[in-house]
């Protein structure tokens, strides 16, 4: 791809459009910006703009698009596989000021916001309205853009779906500049095809989200969760398919085991209900009353336990649930702390084929002699496998990573899975991608992109 | 667009892949085949085909592509747009033979159908073993595949969402006769482009549904109807928001007139249990629990006779709630027998907005003197309008009707709704989408169509 290097004149049309101090160039740059949080790879964006309007960014865009300079947008940078990266340098769009709610429609359930706004203000807000964002990906610092780019799954995919479920309606910047609006406050839609719903998950290549509607349902007014041990892991998630086969859905099962457990305990410096066996299931049930709930989850933990779990600890306060759930939501940053560098692998599976993956993974871990961790959604079959480099060499590390990836990724395909779950492709997949489809849909996808972005200046070198 | 007619030697190519009593051509087919439910627009298509197989589809499709043939697919032929007529004579392709339920999958909530099972069938037989697929549009009898390809919605989307929530996987035809997945029996995806949420809602003009795999839920324990009665229309539908913003959100919310209920009565010669008042709002609640279910559904009553209801009428029992529901049903059957013709419009507008919309759609009853009936979806924005021909000449029948659609339209684009809640574009709105979309949204869906299919063969002249 030949795109036009950023010139005096192109930082002179930029200045004459937004305020000087939103605009930065060469070390005013932040290291932050040249990568996100994996840190898989690093380059440099020519600027760095920060605009505050959609007119703002339709402008910008617009003019590298004449111009034929490759844009990037970024949020929070905490994505996975490098979809926020420059890779071929240009103007990066730093979008976290545009980070205002601006509308809660209670009689459509909907909120309005702007891209820059983090995951954990919207459910604070929405909250206190006592209505409920049920996405809820373990970085709750994440901003909503990124989460419609990666269509973000979480925990309470299992009960209550993906950011695509909930994305009623877009306002983006096009590739040439142009605000385009898909979708709205509207319930149904059948209206040609659904450009909204390709929008998520295309990872800023498509066009700039300004602008989201999001669907909102009333907050349930209890929740619980249990903490089920076993001393096997093997054991636990095999039970998950017996507990989808009741009938009693969850919101959310998780699994992990002891020592990931003991690294978020001393990453956060906070005791955890129980560490004495070699694995948990996490599972919480809301509903609307204490009985509803009951009545589910008296089912599940019999079920657990005719499975072979030791326990099952019931946790209703709020304080002690959030205890449980915050070490979760810390548990990449907890392996990311214990290494030098990793990578993760987010595949998805169908549900009743985890424990076959986990298993697996397991073996890769003695067969290549390299630190493997995984923990993830037990209830969705999206699983986050981390591969430890600890001291080894480059050229080590490497070679053994492309080789257990290489046969993950064979394994999940073999499986029925697909590559990413909910971090995306970026351009750290775009192999693995490119393996799991047929070449038919990789050109589709190509087409796709060129209809949207004929000259591929927006967020070049990702996804397909 | 430059088609290649039909000839003999496509015939024997026919002939030579497919069993002769599958293969139909002039007189031998129904005069069925040349149109939808609607009967808009009429054409003959020049064979037409009942493949029972994916691989016989696709050899099909592949010869088509290679001579230029266009190929139009059709279910069961109850679409309202003209999705299913072969606008340029070619092949038709009968889909209704694959009508087999393939798989029940209970370790992963899901069910694998062939494209022609219809909506009933699948209801019985997931009922049957306890489970739910929740998306109930009016008419029972339409294929999955038409569902699909509508993003049908149906009755329950104001609490369960639209049939692309429930689609998990695809196996398609490309235009070019190749056979794709998209998706499978995973709960989440980020694998690229979601082309599985762009097939959903393409009405058959991306690729040819063979498979898919559906999404199912518990089925709820409890189900329980209301029907209220108001005097009249506007004081009914204004509740609408009311409902919502108490958030207590029932399964449906649907609204009636006393004229449509006799009609239907007449229709289906059966009683509908009341149909003293001029207006009344039909909702359902489920749940796992009667007490849940009342909850709600008494906060909910309490809200309709505060704004004005005369009455809330419950309905708990199998068979009552069965007489109201195939009394609904039945509108859009009882309406079109009430008169020579009629056309439809089914835009979907924010739902605090279809009062407005509905009060508009009567002053134009008396502005242009023409019969117009209403009923549809209250809950989730999506109206039902139709205008009816009784005994207008041809030509002032056409002249009332595009005027009353193009204020129609018009006024659903100010109230920020959209051109299709659930029947589609077809080619009967393909003016409307036009209007309602920016050139840059045409344009985009133009080029994903030319990605899927760079030749235009397949149900062309549909959609964009």
């Amino acid at each position: 791809m030949k795109f036009k290097k950023v010139e005096q004149q192109d930082i002179a049309f930029l200045k004459s459009i937004i305020e000087k101090d939103r605009i930065f160039t060469e070390e005013e740059i932040s290291e932050d910006f040249s990568r996100d949080e994996l840190a898989g790879m690093r380059n440099m964006p020519e600027v760095l703009v920060e605009p505050i309007s959609t007119e703002e960014t339709s402008k910008i865009m617009e003019y590298a698009y004449e111009q034929n300079i490759p844009v990037t947008p970024r949020g929070q940078g905490t994505g996975l596989v490098g979809s926020a990266v420059a890779l071929y340098g240009g103007i990066m769009l730093n979008m976290s000021r545009m980070n205002n709610i601006l509308e809660l429609d209670e009689e459509n359930l909907t909120v309005t916001v702007e891209p820059g706004v983090l995951l954990m203000e919207l459910s604070k807000f929405v909250e206190s309205n006592d209505l409920f964002y049920p996405p809820d990906p373990g970085e709750k610092s994440a901003t909503l853009a990124g989460n419609i780019n990666t269509n973000a799954g979480g925990m309470r995919a299992v009960k209550y779906g993906v950011t695509r479920d909930y994305v009623r309606g877009l306002e983006l910047v096009l590739p040439n500049g142009e605000i385009m609006e898909v979708g709205g406050k509207i319930v149904k839609n059948s209206s040609g095809y659904s450009l909204k719903d390709l929008i998520v998950g295309s990872e800023g290549t498509l066009g700039i989200v300004t602008k989201a509607t999001l669907r909102l349902l009333p907050l349930p007014k209890k929740t619980i969760s249990l903490l089920v041990p076993f001393h096997k892991l093997e054991t636990a998630i095999e039970t998950v398919p017996k507990i989808i086969k009741s009938k009693n859905v969850p919101t959310a099962i998780e699994y992990m085991v002891k020592d990931t457990i003991l690294s978020a305990e001393e990453y956060l410096g906070k005791e955890f209900p129980d560490k004495t066996s070699d694995a948990y299931l996490l599972l919480s049930f809301d509903g609307n009353s204490k009985e509803e709930v009951e009545k589910s989850y008296e089912v599940v933990a019999d079920i657990c336990l005719e499975a072979g779990a030791i326990d099952v600890l019931i946790s209703e306060t709020q304080e002690r649930q959030e205890s449980i759930w915050s070490a979760r939501g810390a548990f990449l940053e907890a392996i990311k702390s214990s290494t030098t560098e990793m990578d993760e692998c987010d595949v998805v599976v169908p549900r009743n084929r985890i424990a076959e993956f986990v298993k697996y993974s397991n073996e890769l871990k003695d067969e290549f002699d390299i630190r493997i961790k995984s923990f993830g959604h037990a209830g969705d079959g999206n699983l986050h496998i981390y591969v430890l480099r600890d001291d080894l060499a480059e050229d080590v590390w490497k070679d053994k990573l492309d080789k257990v990836f290489q046969k993950m990724y064979d394994r999940a395909r073999e499986l029925k899975g697909q590559v990413s779950g909910e971090h995306g492709i970026g351009f750290a997949k775009k192999n693995y991608l490119e393996e799991s489809l047929s070449v038919d849909a990789m050109t589709i996808m190509r087409g796709i992109k060129k209809s949207f972005d004929p000259k591929g200046v927006l967020n070049p070198g990702k996804v397909s």
